[in-house]
């Protein structure tokens, strides 16, 4: 990779912004239990491995979720014991009590579950409603604090539902306000169907404020479905925000199939922190060989621009 | 359409921002003259009827260069009389005097010139310095005044050249005063390689002010090829820029080529500025229905996000 060392962007910090900024990457969990294809356990690991590479310190590395639900991560239990001696944070995904046990079996110390801000959601993928499924999550985050695991809440549909249509603010508020009470170390915004505007994004995160949810706890995860997701990121650092959950190469997020999630790319998110003098450790050259060869792998290109962009000043 | 009616994204207006936008639209010129495809004369037309039906108000309409250089806007002559009597302003581009003296003989009220911030991409465009550029455009904006037109002055490689990297922002302040100077009434800043990241974006704005550049003749026209011109956007708006150049449904950016210029696509920047409350005129759904009936007649799939989440939910 020549372009990164081109010296652009040329690196102008904005006023108000973070010196440094933490990326939560999710492409082996998040990117990957959403792609078609099943990935081979070594390539996983060697994903992994070339992610840390590259400079992220926080790899959601997989789910401990039954295999039922989940085929692309049935193979957590080998996975985790290939990767968990590398220098990274390597957060795991907990569904309920067993898939925490099995986490914690293999000496995970970083754990996250999954909640709904919507009913409709909640019901979808939980088969719960939000209080049910929070109830739910209770135990798990006891024991995992108890057995001295970090937990991360991801809370999904915090901006809009695809039945519900606009989510009230006070709702999300009221369940990251549960999640923190549980004893969640961090929670985790998701705009899961990507229509999240900078405004609606300042507001929630006043109102979370407002609501004694400190910024300092607050990751955001915001997927690109609608172009959104790094004017949002802009308007969340604006706020001061320094966790930013992205995924290598957009996994997850196939601009070529319906199902698109959208996950903003973690290579458009380096550019521009990069571009604003934030630092995040990574090497962006090393990040775009990495998602170049997983797209490789996967048989298909990218969704990223920036990587786009990079790989067709290669050729 | 019936997704913009869901209501969907929920409007919040974030402090600071216009409460209207004007949307330039550079669809049937600058996007057109980048498809590989020759699209007929009647569907160009028809393309800006509907984009004047869809609520854009500035709708560049075609280019005066000649034919020799621009094969895909030969037909400036046939064009530019079917659709001028559309109520919405209609600039076209004119390279030279010959260029003006033929929009002008067709009554066309607004003109644009096309200047470089950089000697590299003046000489590689223009095969001129950026000074003899200057010189050249100087007839040709006061032979427009003259002639009761409103002129817009482009400016190229505002922020990073593909041969000079990162652009100094002096470099660029003396070229826009230079517009400014031989009277353009507009100045639109581009980010022709799409490298800007957001404080860049208020470093030259900051330093055209204090040159003498006031933020309400300028307009900002973002690239979305390293997916950085929404955020580039936000800043702008932030710092009260109120017009914002866009191409519908990401014209003249196709992501499969290599030869990706990479427009801001119209939807996208729709989607974001009718999240914040701010007002642009435009139907959404209508300028969707729009970008897919073009998309259609050139054979190949939108790059904007918002374009295909849409269409998606139409399938």
């Amino acid at each position: 990779m020549s372009t990164p060392e081109l010296g652009l962007p040329m690196a102008v910090p904005a006023p108000g912004l973070p010196a440094r900024v933490r990326i939560h990457e999710v492409g082996p969990r998040d990117g990957l239990q959403n792609e078609k294809a099943t990935v081979p356990t070594e390539v996983k690991a060697e994903f992994i491995r070339r992610l840390a590479d590259a400079g992220l310190t926080t790899i959601e590395a997989t789910s401990f979720v039954h295999p039922k639900w989940v085929p692309q991560l049935a193979d957590a239990e080998e996975l985790f014991p290939m990767v968990s001696g590398l220098p990274v944070d390597l957060p795991v995904l907990v569904p309920n009590e067993r898939g925490l046990e099995r986490a914690l079996s293999l000496s995970a110390t970083r754990v996250a579950v999954f909640a709904s801000a919507t009913e409709s959601f909640a019901k979808a993928n939980l088969n719960r409603t939000v209080d049910e499924a929070l109830a739910m999550f209770e135990p798990v985050v006891r024991r995992a604090k108890d057995g001295g695991a970090h937990v991360r809440g991801y809370l999904s549909m915090c901006f809009g539902d695809p039945w519900e249509g606009p989510v009230p603010v006070d709702q999300v508020v009221r369940v990251c306000r549960a999640l923190r009470d549980m004893g969640c170390d961090e929670l985790s915004l998701g705009d899961t169907i990507g229509v999240a505007t900078p405004g609606h994004v300042l507001r929630l995160l006043a109102a979370l404020n407002e609501g004694g949810v400190p910024t300092g706890v607050i990751g955001v995860h915001f997927h690109d479905t609608y172009g959104q997701a790094l004017a949002n990121t802009l308007a969340a650092l604006q706020h001061g925000v320094t966790t930013v959950d992205a995924s290598a190469g957009g996994l997850g997020g196939c601009p070529y199939a319906k199902s698109a999630t959208g996950n903003l790319a973690t290579e458009d998110l380096v550019w521009m922190l990069r571009g604003l003098g934030i630092d995040t450790g990574v090497d962006l050259g090393r990040l775009v060989a990495t998602s170049e060869w997983m797209a490789g792998r996967l048989g298909r290109p990218s969704p990223s621009r920036t990587l786009r962009a990079l790989s067709h000043k290669e050729q």
